[in-house]
């Protein structure tokens, strides 16, 4: 293996992945990963370029951030790309009104939406609200359109809690995939666009940047599809051996 | 297209589907689809053999029959072949101590299954047990386990109850083989050992069969790769155009 100099040879900029990197999430709160607080401040006092790149669709970018910043992290809601956003754009830009199958946590961020007479579903990490209601509804709005439109704010499989480890957004967007016969439209890492985006803000080519996270297809295969170099973190969904995947 | 007379020239048995061709169904009781009860009498009546091949997995096969006799059909217990008494041999066969992802009304089946300890997940349309809190228990089961094992009680898309399409067990098979990067193994339509074990009962080849169903994938081309014919009937989850399933 390279010497570390050598393998981050011309690097101007970090990415880092939030939850499993910074912090294990819980219900409404987290703890921060061992000695994470003290390397975003380190990285931030060097020459690098520092953006936060999460797949975060249980809270709004607001909360997201404050509990960050009361768990000790210097971060401000400007330096986060994040998905919800960019659905919003995106749903105003091509006329489209959700049915959102989302946390009540991010029901916020979609406020200015029209979901009157819903033409599209919105999928995000909704938790609890994966009822099989929620889902058979998002599912008979698909049915009902001519070309029906699923919008997916990431496509992770996994991601861990402090109380083991839950289901992400991909395994339901898998479901209604399976079922209406259809692919989504993933928003969020791994989409390319995504980080391109977060380069943009940066103000960096690709090859000048390196991606941190702890999932192997989101986060690592992601950035290095679009030419950025990456390293997977040992905390968060990491797991030595078993059932990692390896393939979006 | 040639006539009727020609493309079932040599059928001796037929078998058919019930959810969907005999009757549409809904909680706890359901609707017989017009003519059916008479055509399964006519059948009955017929020099045709005829057996019940069914993916229910809501109800246990005692509560489906009575249903359906009381519809009106000529059906019993015996003539009927059904995922869950297939399952509980496999369980047992191989040792297996499954966490039951499955609706209540099936539950009695498994009555004489260890479920301690779990070291495999059976899942089947659980409906309203879909819940994310169930989802993620069968999650954690399998990733805990070295070699995973998922057993399936088919892998339908959906099904047409009175109030409306449903999402049957193969979406959520989909979530949690996309997440735990595994395949499941299915019980029922449309594995090819469904098929040869219902022919079995009926004492015919492949080629003296015909499958009457309204899934395009579990009945029609489940029976077709065991070398039957088929029939799709337009009743049921058929639907003219649209997102009709076309691959398993």
């Amino acid at each position: 293996m390279a010497a570390w100099g050598q393998r981050l040879a011309g690097v101007r900029g970090v990415l880092l992945d939030i939850s499993g990197v910074l912090f294990d999430g819980a219900e409404g709160s987290g703890v921060p990963i061992a000695g994470s607080v003290e390397a975003v401040a380190r990285l931030k006092r060097s020459r690098l370029k520092v953006r936060f790149c999460t797949n975060e669709s249980q809270k709004s970018l607001g909360d997201l951030v404050r509990l960050l910043q009361q768990l000790g992290f210097d971060i401000s809601e400007g330096e986060v790309t994040a998905p919800a956003p960019a659905t919003c754009l995106i749903l105003k830009e091509r006329g489209l009104r959700p049915y959102l199958l989302i946390h009540d946590g991010i029901r916020s961020e979609f406020d200015q939406i029209d979901t009157s007479n819903p033409n599209c579903v919105v999928i995000a990490d909704a938790g609890e609200s994966f009822s099989y209601q929620n889902m058979n509804k998002a599912f008979q709005v698909l049915m009902e359109l001519e070309n029906p439109v699923l919008i997916s704010l990431g496509k992770g499989r996994y991601y861990k809690e402090t109380s083991g480890l839950m289901l992400d957004v991909g395994a339901y967007v898998k479901a209604l995939e399976y079922a209406c016969g259809i692919e989504a439209e993933v928003v969020g890492k791994p989409s390319p666009e995504y980080f391109k985006s977060a380069l943009q803000e940066m103000g960096l080519e690709a090859h000048q940047a390196v991606m941190i996270g702890d999932d192997i297809v989101g986060d690592v295969g992601g950035a290095q599809q679009c030419g950025m170099r990456a390293l997977q973190v040992r905390t968060g969904k990491f797991r030595a051996r078993g059932h990692q995947p390896v393939s979006p």
